[in-house]
């Protein structure tokens, strides 16, 4: 089998049959294959794309290039979530503790943030001493003891997703569906998901900008998943503007304690509320999503998730008083307001300057190297469709300096965009898409 | 300037300023530019084509990439004639001595075949003595004497080229139009052409397969000679059958003096007065193409260009006497004739196949560093269209062995195909592309 034969298929879109495409992953992954020749196939695939078949072949591949995570001493189905990413997203917050309260055991892993959205494991690691660093046995017994656990992605996952990211970066290869869809779905396999639900972002301060887009993404990863076994579904959701209200690492962790106390943005709740439905689905607690739904909004009124949420905190070494007293967290030298300059409506908060700009104060990172200010961050007061009056506080500004907030402040003022008339506040939830 | 914007320039198909293009070449050249990043951007224009000015600022930004000749010193205007690579393809033989014989004078450089494609310095090579490594004020001072000398190209003209070339071979990104034209029209101009005649060859022998294909790289090189001010005219001509009757070193000498005798087949006959009538008229011999070609007529009765050739085969080494005795020229151990299996006509000779069949034999390199045996090769006496009688003989094999004769004779009745019906000869020259 010759790379060069291999390049010329992918450059007719022709399908590969899985001999060939473990040939590709095992040789570029041991070096074998030249980094050129990779990136000459991924340019192909770019213009041509995968046939459905041969993405599940990549995916399972990929899988295949690593180790692969068991949790069957669980003896559970397990069921993971992933959001391909977005501003203010602190979901995994929300919907862990929540999820697990219906008794639905949740063993997650999460990543960092890069560029200008946010990752997870940065979020947790605001709460004083939490560790997200625990050994496989440690967080078996967490997932066992307290039926939920939220780790970091070990490193020996999916080797060949790490090499073969690393080349489309850099030879402009990252936005073809197939490759992207397989890169996540590569992971959650690895990881030991059986079931995995999916938030796929679109908008502006998402990777996919439209819809038709988006949808895409989401019907090539069901479409993996119903190819590998692992039932897949799909929620299409808007991130045009910033989930919730806070952007930034402690103002997050504020918002998600909030949320699980039922005084969290609707936005933010009804996401977790759809999100949760699937899951306790999937994992067999509802046997249809309006019952899924009352199973979740039921066991918020119990206090259930909050108290699982304290219960994870404290298993992994973390302050769980700042459920009660969230001003343990780290605060922000610097907080100064944003104060509206006309009287109109929010016609648009554009979600990825947002994403930016709180990166820009030190809450995200431009390289995976960089260190974090946990404090930093922009609170937002208002949402797209708020009527604001001239004078009115439209947001607050968290930073280390007098410099980088007044920089934000007005970077701000550039984010956001006005209506003299009413605006219709967007849906949320844009499509779901499953097998 | 970062390559990663300029590759997504090439995969949006937009214009490169002259400053990206040199930034490419030049960068790429020394080694700055990782083949990873050129290999993607290979795949992009694979895929999307080059703007014309960028096509001809990637044309200039090549032949400034290394040592550029200049032919000041034999004052004259230099008419350079490029073929895109065919079977049977001894027009550089045949068309030097001819039109050096009308007054135009000649500084030739060619390059050696690989694959199912002949090259001209092979061929000379085959006369004994024969010299195609002159040095400069050689080559020079053969051209002022004689009036014309033929060399092979020297290694120091367009490096980016070589480079190029060798990442596009291993990436499938050869088979893009502007990049052909453009290494094509830098080596020429590098090579100091003032005027270029090309032979774009299209059909079963030929690189491009079908005529819209060769129309729009004739096109494309037109016009690269347009935006840098070399006139550049275009002939497009068939290669669904090999060019005259042989194929293989020796055989292809020896078919080149009967055409200067007056005496070659029809279609190289043809080719070389197309060829010729538009050389003279760039030279200035002429002042219309009717005008050239009986120009070129008038020539071939006077005997003079097989003058200028056994002046030539002199003033390089060779052994001029191989005009006058053919048998002085190397011949194979093994010659054995192909017969006719059935009465028809003949519908197709296959060129690729006949120069694969020359190529097993020897006649041809596989890799750039093969031996070639100057005296294999393939015989055709047939043309399409032809009405052949059942025990007729169609070709003869020359070869080293009985077994290669055997196996190529086999091979040859494979390339031929046959029809009942009478067969109407295809056109030779197909189109004509000028600015």
């Amino acid at each position: 089998m010759r790379m060069y034969d291999l390049i010329v298929k992918a450059r007719e879109g022709a399908e590969l049959s899985r001999e060939e495409v473990r040939f590709i992953v095992r040789e570029y992954t041991a070096g074998r294959i030249p980094d050129y020749q990779m990136a000459a196939w991924c340019m192909a695939v770019y213009f041509r794309g995968l046939p459905p078949k041969t993405t599940a072949e990549l995916t399972l591949a990929m899988v295949d290039s690593g180790a692969t995570l068991s949790w069957s001493e669980l003896d559970t189905v397990i069921v993971d979530k992933h959001s391909t990413g977005g501003v203010g997203d602190k979901t995994t917050l929300v919907l862990v503790p929540w999820v697990a309260a219906t008794g639905v055991k949740i063993a997650k892993m999460s990543g960092r943030g890069l560029g200008h959205t946010g990752g997870t494991l940065d979020k947790l690691e605001a709460i004083p001493g939490f560790r997200s660093d625990l050994s496989r046995d440690e967080f078996i017994d967490s997932v066992q003891e307290t039926g939920l656990a939220i780790v970091g992605q070990t490193n020996d996952l999916v080797p060949a997703d790490r090499k073969l990211y690393a080349l489309r970066d850099v030879t402009a290869t990252v936005d073809s569906i197939p490759l992207i869809a397989s890169s996540i779905m590569s992971k959650k396999i690895a990881a030991g998901a059986d079931r995995i639900i999916l938030d796929v972002k679109v908008g502006k301060g998402a990777f996919m900008q439209d819809l038709s887009g988006a949808r895409r993404l989401a019907e090539t990863m069901v479409d993996i998943g119903r190819k590998t076994g692992r039932n897949t579904v799909a929620l299409i959701t808007n991130m045009d503007q910033p989930l919730g209200f806070s952007v930034g690492n402690v103002l997050e962790v504020r918002e998600a304690i909030d949320t699980l106390r039922g005084k969290g943005p609707a936005d933010l709740t009804e996401l977790c509320l759809a999100l949760g439905a699937e899951m306790v689905v999937q994992a067999g607690k509802a046997d249809s999503l309006p019952a899924g739904r009352e199973l979740m909004n039921k066991t918020l009124a119990t206090g259930g998730p909050l108290e699982k949420l304290r219960q994870m905190i404290t298993r992994q070494g973390g302050e769980a008083g700042v459920i009660d007293d969230p001003s343990i967290l780290p605060t922000a030298a610097v907080v100064q307001e944003v104060v509206a300059t006309k009287t109109g409506y929010i016609e648009d908060i554009h979600a990825r300057t947002v994403g930016l700009i709180a990166m820009g104060l030190g809450a995200g990172r431009q390289r995976l190297e960089d260190e974090i200010d946990l404090a930093a961050g922009v609170e937002l007061l208002v949402k797209v469709g708020d009527a604001v009056q001239k004078g009115d506080i439209i947001a607050r500004v968290h930073g280390a300096t007098e410099d980088k907030v007044a920089a934000a402040k007005a970077q701000v003022q550039e984010a956001i965009s006005w209506s003299a008339l009413p605006v219709v506040a967007p849906p949320l939830l844009l499509d779901r898409v499953s097998r």
